[in-house]
């Protein structure tokens, strides 16, 4: 099974809090990853981002999925 | 300055591919990290998801945002 | 009125469970429908994805608005 | 192998079509399915969604990922 | 005809610019509008937000769809 | 500190309601705004978009992050 999503990170769930219709999962990622972000051109330039770059990749918890083998 | 995103995960810029429109960046995360999804309530009962289960963190790279200090 | 969404399914709904904040709608999609799907171009080269394959669109939920006429 | 996602549509690709960065793949659903749509309660509330609506379920294309086993 | 989403901004296309798959379209938003977010209680709580505070709504420009009457 | 995505609308938090895991902040935008979408090339055609064209820019409220300083 292959999947489009291009970042699939491994790690252990450290907690699990239920709503009525949504729950939080927190999950340990342990080894290194490489992430990848598909944004606007207009934002690389803005930032003038660069092989090399110190940044941050932000991601909302409501664009999380999960997978359990 | 705070942000509601739970995920803020620090790396370096690995690769930038720029199209007309959007553009590819690939960053490296080193450190270890705790990543936040909110899902619904019935896919955690449906995968049975509880502590310690190992499990990956499936993201859509347009998902993906970037901040750079 | 005409969306820049390129999916619309009609169909109807077959339960409604409301929470404090969030609720959880389910539709019985009928009618056979094609869906878009705009991805990485990388995954489409990954996954070697082509005309006459046969795949899964997924979509998590928290992703998916309704439209009422 | 199971995910949080609660929609996973099977169907066939129709089209494929590559940018530089991103693609568009056109996937023809057949088979009826059920969709789940987590949206505010308020929003349920403002449109009065109940059991037997017809609406249409909307989804961004950037929004849906694909499986290919 | 009525959304389930909750944000719809009025405004004026001041540019378009196409690509291969995707396109950017920036729209002049004139007159003051109330935009609703739905993130995490735990992200409200580590943020102190509170009524009466001065912050900022932030969207990934692949979040927004538009509607044409 | 310079974020990627495109749309940071500055306002003040007129209502906070929390759930158990997630809330729903509303804020009210004053000044006028230009907001960016990325929405596909087919759609931009199939609504003949262009500039001077009115219309509605539409978010889905799960896909609304905030920032406060």
């Amino acid at each position: 099974m292959k999947m489009s999503a291009r970042n699939s990170l491994k790690g252990m769930v450290v907690s699990v809090e239920k709503g009525e219709i949504t729950a939080s999962v927190k999950i340990k990622i342990e080894s290194p990853e490489v992430i990848t972000a598909i944004i606007s051109k207009e934002a690389v330039e803005d930032l003038d981002i660069k092989e090399g770059d110190e940044l941050n990749a932000v991601i909302k918890s409501t664009e999380v999925m999960v997978i359990k083998e």
